[in-house]
């Protein structure tokens, strides 16, 4: 008898795939929500991608709403096809199922990670098969999806590819696990080696200088937005794979949404002018989707509530549709 | 005696061409308007282009004030000199006359749609050498449009030269003659052959996978964003010309302004993210203005309502203008 | 002793550099306020920049809250650091002193004018070592800020490095020295000749013929966008920097914002679609804050009050900053 | 064995009723969604009320998207409690079920209205003891709601309360069955008599001098806002429901939210200045509800995409939650 | 043979009355334009109000586009009909012809303001019989209207009543004729006496004290909002208009938009909160309006880039509208 | 010798009081900034105000910026003269010294709570004569800055007079010391007694039925605003200080911007339709300024980042200076 590993999970309204049933498929009618109900029924073999939602944000540094984006972007599904006409790639038989929400506790700040955490934990313990991706959120929640990866995985060895505006290697001390801080709190606990970190798109005066220096001393790779412009981002964002492929068991993709520049990305609180285009970003999402070792993705800081026209939750939605479509050519190979 | 033509339609209020008394001139001190009290007295024989509005977007799939855009474009129009700077091109020899609105029904689309194709079908046949640029309304008009021009023209054939991120093919038995439907609608009727309809923009997840099989049996003609990007929009956009110039007698060019990326373009309900830069439109309807097969042309999905900073009404005017700049080129070369 | 040349200034609150007290500095902990009690105690000899607010914007053509930017400036000093990562520059060592305001009259403009260019008279001539770096204010300050300059180094040949959609010319008769003459009124003054003004960025259907007619006979040079991004923008500005510096004895860099693209400058009131993204125009500016002759910049033509998401007033800012790069890398050399 | 009588209806997604779980209910876990795939198990005799969703507003003389409000409306329920604190009321007794959406036609409007008329018609004769609660859409939606109900009772007197700022009463012959037309419509066909017809909250420059006189002519109760707040808009509503209900079967309760000053329902496209303000709307409805012989009511023309802080759709949600408050007290007695 | 008195004008494209030809006018269709090119043959005689724009805003103190307001009330007229439906009052009767707009200088507001004076001056000299009705543009106009009605008529007393949250008494000296300065101006200049100067709506911290102490001195009578709300501003009204009716010849009519309170009137640009609601401002305008002494009527400071949901254009062009309710009820009686 | 005491307090930019030296002097020129460098120099004795910001909104329940709010009104100040028209008071009598910020910590809102406490508790301890005003934040810092007094003045009795749509008595256990929370962690912790809670402005149906059920239980006194205004607010307000007055020490004001319809304060995060209008507010809230037992008060949940025209913030700052209003007034008896 199959158990129903998601106790503390807070599911969205029940809805069937009716993906099959329909011409002209949209993403909602693709993804299946897991029924509260009858979970413990669920087959969990022929899932491949488990969506998990972190409504968490108010660990950010600035006030920000990214707690709404899981929501968001699950009402934005209705405006996506399953299928990418560019790459001719159809999504619908990757079997797609959204677990809700993870809990989250309104003044307890580190119950609501330990939440996180243990979310993943459970999901790799599971059914280690799936593929977990996560919708936040602030970035503080990569710190700890990646420590609950880490304590269902202990051996193994994970790497990063970031792609952000920012280093995220804040002080600890002085911030605690906030959205400034997921990777150097990576790097000082070691769950994650400096070395093993890739960021790209960093530019502008968006970074102190300290954080440029604790990034060269723990070996952290980094390529600024205008030299991957100048080598190409997908060049840039192959290498990367490759050498943290030969390093590592597993890659964890983390994109955070202000890598995009600030009116390609007007919900993403901390989004700067001159950063990256949202087509530049779809491909390179879409290329770590299509190497094997990419094992686990998030997607963070998107305020739904400053975006301009749906333009950003809409950006978000495309990110993780561009990831699946990597995913699924992954398998074709 | 000339007769006046256009009984139905609904003119703006009355302006006179000024242009020429004032030594920076703007776009609405050019175009003259239509005097219905002495209109019966125009020498047609002058006139260059005639511009018209539909203001119909009740036949669109998702909710659209489209119906506002002409007169949008017409009071953007203040914001324009009629003089292209970088192709050193003056507009003011040409004659444009704006012929106000065609009527519109509140609840019977099909009278609305019967109409757009009347009027159509009267400037083609009251003087057939002036040049229809027309204004939406929602992307319905288009297969109206058409339909008009056919009965006009019965024996010519007329291709079409499309830019917009959607094919446009959907079931016309479903939804009927909706701005989701007019190629699919031409096809069928065999108005328009599969294979002379050029889509040029389609990306992302905006097409069903159903879509895309029926182009591919329609032999239509597409090339995705990121393919003409590779290949050079410009290159993509003149090969397609000289293939339907070779083919017909008349390209008809559709702009449906969800083309653009949705930063780029907010006020186009249908715009996603990942599409296309002003920059990239302005030039290939220019493009397409040197093109001398080219008989026609309209601008759709354009909806002011949704707009941010009045960019987008700002950009269907700049498409209008860069299209009458090839115009003026076409006469020059 | 030292004497307290700005009796006129309006101070903005006081505050202190903290810059060295932080781990991470931001911009406003390290631009430091002139104290107006303490004023004339200043050690002038090691200020490297003064920084001068002009809110002035009633004598726009169109309406405008240019005025409103130099505070709104200020205020988003707090979302950037005092150093370039892309270029690995530290801004830090430079001594900025922010002057304050010039004072403004709310009905009469010539007196706003007089104002200003006594305050470049002023500054020129009791520190004339100090990089004047002026946040406007709509355009037509340019022509009473160079004309304060003139008048304090009458023998000094000054050129002019524009960076618009406009070429500025329009007729001083008719308009008087309002945002869009005050090129025009330079030229016709003689206090710059027309060779010596450089304008790179114009593009579209926003200057009337008669302008560009204009601009040929004065001998103004000017690069279309379009022609600017063939040739390389960086190009462009680094031959005009050249040509100007074997001809002048200082170059006065002109920003006018709605340079930008519409979506990508929504707050300069007079942006239009197909302008310039903010990371061309970034590293224009660092271009020409590298040459040696480059002497005062201002940056004008933004109206916060129309902004989106902060966009503008970041770029701006960016702007600002990107220019002290250069201005730093120029000392590195 | 019971049979489903909504084959049409497009269902939300599903939704069990969880309020006896939570101390502090909201009205989404109270009101439950039927579920299209046990539906016909469900025990109709214990339903007090079905809400039913009509996304039309295709057939609004100006560009609406009152078809988003349905959706809009079941969004806002998680921001509401199903307690009356003034009136000491707790809903949570009655048994509310959402049977979703009539489906709705893209370009065929007559369809939308046939399915509409059938809507309530199906849900008079299968279970005639609930109350049918109707989300619009536009107010064309009306005409075909009363429509559908005298098929199912041809032989009862049904008159309408209208909370409104226009008479609806424009020419049927010029607009056809649009949003400004159904009191004119269902006035003409018989099915309501003029006398029947109570319109409560005209006022300002919004109807035409013949409207005015039509409604004279045809006998129409109305009492102008200005009136109504002399006499006490309570008492305006008493007397009507009580003269109406001498005479009538059935009331049928109208509320239009363009009823409500622009300032106080933004999201409303025909809400003008000078109108009601929301707490004299909530107190009207109410008491509305306290009558026994108001046998359906609707609420209509609410644009959730021109809202404003979402304040419209709060205010026609809580409108729906007074109303229910009214219905809750009715039985008490 | 009759002469056109205003050169100077800058008309709106050119409009017919056709409100006779269809059963359902709106305003737009009912007020005329003086056609620039029959101007002359116009029968001044028989137009009873001429309507003014006066397109100047660089004179207030904060920026403002109030000089966008001319036209944004012309556009609005579409949504109005000419018929007061809670006063049975149908407008139609009075020709109304809108002359256009005063023309305005760039830079030079001493310019501005001589032709504003001209204008009032040469409608008072030319047909002194029709009723001036001005559009604003900001507070600095009334002084100039007042003088140019004082220019035609010296020997007449002006009395005004004035609906403002400010007394416009701010110093001359340090502002000049700018929008916070008109009615110290007049009093100043002698044009009208303190004492004939009745302000209604004051209220809370948006007054110094030292110009509540120059208005005591000058004997300007006010009475507070609240004060206002005690008494009935309705009594308050009808009082200051008979006492000032007893004292002038004449009575000016002059409405701040931003009497408003911020919510209900959010595009002016000075409203605060606390201030009037609309149906006190229409009401107070439409007494106005009954009384025989007013001659003229200014409405200043809306700017309708700032407005919400268009709810202060739509305010504004009530107010004009609530106005010649009164003044058609003053001829009736 | 005095000693600073506030070590931990950040403060923001200094300001001199330079009201006396303007004829019109703003309220910015008025409140004084304390100078960290000269603080402790300062002499208490003469300060009648201190203010407090405490930028602090993680803990709301939904996402707020109202940790935005301190410096959003200290920017409103320049809107505002320090001179009640209506009440004839002028304030700049009173010293205010504006203490600047409560630290904050990004992650432990343990920590940030406590701080709050402190500074309340050292305030009251270190010139226990002057009256704290804080602006929040949101209404998580009332318990902290009441637990603070209390720790200051162990033996003396505090009530609390709340102005609010909600009673804040949501469960401690499930929330902890969140904004839903504050008076049930008072009451509960026995700080204050529920029989000393007056709360005025509740209303809808924005309360669970549980939690009436615990404030019945527990006696805490309340009036909906439907009854409050039945009986008038000022009634109440007075009933309510004079009771209260009668049994407690020091009467603690708490106003909860979300007590204002959502139309009248859409800044506040959970304002909804139905509410208190400023007017009302305002008039309130002199009145408790009036009461010498007023021993402090706070303002909350206003988040500047949801406003609408900065009418919110600018109604808050009223809300502030209206309170003065009262407590000028209180003295002058």
């Amino acid at each position: 008898m199959k158990t129903y590993p998601y106790p503390l999970l807070q599911p969205p309204p029940f809805r069937w795939n009716t993906a099959g049933d329909v011409s002209e498929p949209k993403v909602h009618q693709w993804i299946e929500t897991l029924n509260p109900r009858t979970a413990d029924e669920t087959d969990w073999s022929s899932v491949d991608v488990t969506l998990l939602g972190v409504p968490l944000s108010r660990s950010s540094i600035s006030a920000s709403a990214a707690s709404e984006n899981p929501d968001a972007i699950r009402r934005a599904w209705k405006s996506f096809t399953p299928y990418n006409l560019e790459e001719d790639v159809d999504l619908t038989p990757l079997r797609v199922v959204d677990l809700g929400d993870v809990p989250q506790h309104v003044t307890d700040i580190a119950a609501c990670h330990r939440n996180i955490r243990e979310a993943m934990k459970g999901m790799r313990r599971h059914h280690p098969h799936t593929f977990p991706l996560v919708i936040g959120g602030d970035h503080s929640i990569t710190a700890m999806l990646v420590k609950g990866w880490k304590e269902a995985h202990p051996d193994k060895r994970l790497g990063i590819l970031q792609l952000d505006t920012h280093f995220d290697l804040r002080s600890l001390e002085e911030f605690g696990p906030a959205n400034g801080t997921p990777i150097r709190n990576l790097v000082e606990s070691g769950d994650v080696r400096g070395e093993d970190v890739y960021n790209i798109g960093l530019h502008g005066f968006f970074n102190a200088r300290s954080l440029k220096d604790f990034a060269d001393e723990a070996g952290i790779h980094y390529v600024t937005l205008k030299q991957a412009r100048r080598q190409g981002i997908d060049t840039v964002i192959r290498e990367s794979l490759d050498r943290l492929s030969q390093k590592v068991d597993t890659i964890y993709l983390t994109v955070d949404m202000d890598v995009l520049d600030i009116t390609q990305g007007p919900g993403a609180p901390a989004a700067t002018p001159g950063g990256m285009r949202t087509d530049e970003l779809f491909e390179a999402v879409r290329l770590a989707g299509t190497c094997s070792k990419v094992g686990s993705m998030d997607l963070v800081c998107l305020d739904p509530a400053r975006d301009v026209s749906g333009a950003t939750v809409k950006a978000g939605t495309h990110v993780m549709l561009s990831f699946l479509t990597g995913f699924m050519q992954r398998r074709q190979v």
